[in-house]
């Protein structure tokens, strides 16, 4: 069916397909699948009480203001509460540092909104958040890519890369999506002194950063850029961009994610977010900042860090028990994700078909990079947070019997077909 | 204080900055302002109790959907309770032909993101919304404006602009915003056959249509883009696309809007939503569902439409008590706002410091133009929906007094200064 609509798609959403990963979730859905392709938080862990207990207090006390329109910035007590949360993260973030977004997502939409022209160069990880490429791409960006190993984005590798003049670094520090590693306390003072010495600003996305299960917090590259270079401009926010989520701390449904730059930059966010959606959801943030206020987004993280951690012990010992020693897989310290590698020679999509005949699915690897996906044909983007102990077992087992199949298939086969 | 990130922006962003309607609104939150100038809903009419009733029920049966992520489309009760709504209206829409979005301003931002290349003219209406200009200037767009009068877009002058290969038509029928008039039943088929005959889409805005006061309801373009022109594609949706809200007949702080179009871009435009912001908050679609479902909505906007309309005739009535007959405003059949029109040679802008020192705020009419404010240096927009009947009486009064006093001082300066 074609409408006077169909011929006008304008020229930057040429390019915009719907994602494979997108139909995947959608047969992730059948009866009996055992998934671990989402990045879906474990709905058990969801604090529903303390919800409806916020939602009595907002309505009774402050339904004129939790149900009206509201600051594009975001609600002032939250953000404050953000602040304030951050501080102890050694992020020195004041309330006019600190914009409200409909999620993550909108944050990395807002910021190529903001700094992407058609043609401009974005250093991301290889591999990278999918979501990320996904909002940049629609601005035209172009991409360099550096590859990430067990301890983050490879620095050694970075000078090139920087000397071709990125417009930003996408960076993910902590338990990495999709690869589960970590940037080490090292590298992130190398990567923050490059970032100075070639005068390219860095975009530090951080979603998981406290769901940390063994290791000590490192510190954010934020709070670096401003130790290292001794930066003091009032804000103790200069050339890291920061972003977080309650998305994997309280609930993804909220849509609630924050931007934390230096106020000029916090400005023109502003005004984008005004024409992208006016504000967001003031009622989400009234009630975000009554479930989390008084020490309990604290508590919360806890009984989260202990249901994730023994979920990612259990894919870790089911991946050792049925994986034979060619098949190879990231420790990650925290987080969601892991990444399984295989051995070269195996075609992933013939393995994910298997895997969902089986039952099992996950994401495979070539989805998660910028320039092409060949690099990934050889993994597998494993999630441990959504699938409960018992599941994540068979679904490992499962998973191993479709590899096997293909480790067996490939042997038969000679070398190089 | 300048960062790396400075020296960055976009070009796109060059000419996006504080509105002065931004700017106006934190006036207006001065104690014992009387303000005319925003759009906010009466807060007294939010249905408080309901909300909690529907928190309730859907934190104690249905936590682990309506807290995690969710479809890009919408969730999917929610858009069948709007399609079943809207065939009411004539408008025969399914499922697939419904797309939710983060409020309506979520919808103008994904439309001019799929259909704007930079450089394309948008057919609007002079006056016209100003925050679809907002959303439309950051792709680029350039304007063709058209006038209305008391019967809404004056149709007789659309062809030569059609001929100037608009990319789409941005039009809003009912109670327009800002100058509160309708467009008539005539014009409303001259529109739609005028759009199919030179080929130029329209997108027809409409969060007011169901808050009317008086007279009959008149259809929908996009029922009449099917009916005139015989389509029927199976979708009954065609050279329309049209947009609806919650913000009106619930509450604005939920951000739930809808983009109605045939199934071909609802694809598109879900694509792009979902690099946008993933989706709409699950929790709020969920809630907003339990408010609206077994005929609430249609008893709460019953209630709505007699707070407002006994708030239009107050102000109505005190315009005609405290203005001098130079003044004209227009006589809305519904919505949130009317249109005054001072005579010529009055410095509005003056008028607006005069009124602000009385305590009592309006937005000049030159923000809601395309091109350049000039023809709108004589109108004051002013919504009768949020302040109170005592507080319209007492506001129009002084604003009058601020008036009286400019034309005054007009009538002592020499003609054509």
């Amino acid at each position: 069916m074609s409408t006077a609509w169909t011929s006008r798609y304008a020229l930057r959403t040429k390019g915009i397909t719907s994602s494979a990963i997108r139909d995947l979730l959608k047969i992730t859905q059948r009866p009996g699948m055992i998934s671990f392709a989402g990045g879906l938080p474990a709905p058990e862990v969801f604090p529903a009480e303390r919800f409806e207990e916020s939602c009595h207090k907002v309505l009774t006390q402050n339904a004129a203001s939790a149900l009206q329109y509201g600051a594009t910035e975001g609600y002032e007590p939250l953000r404050e509460l953000i602040a304030n949360n951050m501080a102890r993260y050694g992020i020195k973030a004041k309330v006019e540092n600190v914009l409200m977004t409909s999620g993550s997502q909108q944050a990395l939409d807002l910021i190529a909104k903001l700094f992407i022209n058609r043609g401009d160069r974005v250093l991301v990880e290889a591999p990278t958040y999918l979501g990320a490429l996904q909002a940049f791409d629609v601005y035209g960006a172009d991409y360099v890519s550096v590859p990430v190993d067990e301890n983050g984005l490879c620095t050694e590798l970075l000078e090139a890369p920087l000397r071709s003049g990125p417009t930003f670094m996408y960076v993910l520090p902590n338990f990495q999506n999709p690869a589960g590693v970590t940037l080490s306390e090292g590298r992130r003072h190398e990567l923050v002194l490059l970032a100075d010495r070639y005068g390219i600003p860095i975009v530090e996305d951080d979603p998981y950063g406290q769901l940390r299960y063994e290791g000590e917090h490192l510190p954010p590259l934020v709070v670096l850029d401003r130790e290292n270079l001794c930066r003091d401009n009032g804000y103790s926010i200069g050339n890291v961009i920061y972003l977080s989520t309650f998305s994997k701390t309280l609930a993804p449904g909220l849509r609630l994610g924050w931007i934390v730059a230096p106020p000029d930059v916090i400005a023109k966010l502003a005004q984008l977010k005004q024409g992208a959606d006016l504000h967001t959801s003031t009622f989400t943030q009234f009630v975000a900042y009554e479930v989390a206020r008084d020490g309990f987004l604290d508590k919360h993280v806890k009984l989260i860090r202990q249901v994730y951690s023994e979920r990612r012990d259990v894919m870790l010992q089911a991946l050792q028990e049925h994986f034979p020693p060619s098949v190879t897989w990231t420790h990650p310290q925290g987080g969601l994700f892991l990444w399984v590698t295989l051995p070269e020679g195996l075609d992933i999509k013939a393995v994910l078909n298997s895997a969902l005949e089986q039952n099992v699915a996950f994401v495979p690897g070539d989805s998660f990079y910028a320039n092409d996906g060949r690099e990934g044909s050889r993994h597998m983007r494993l999630n441990f947070s959504n699938a409960q102990p018992e599941q994540i077992r068979e679904g490992i087992r499962r998973l191993a019997t479709a590899v096997k199949h293909h480790l067996a298939m490939g042997q038969e086969m000679p070398i190089g077909v």
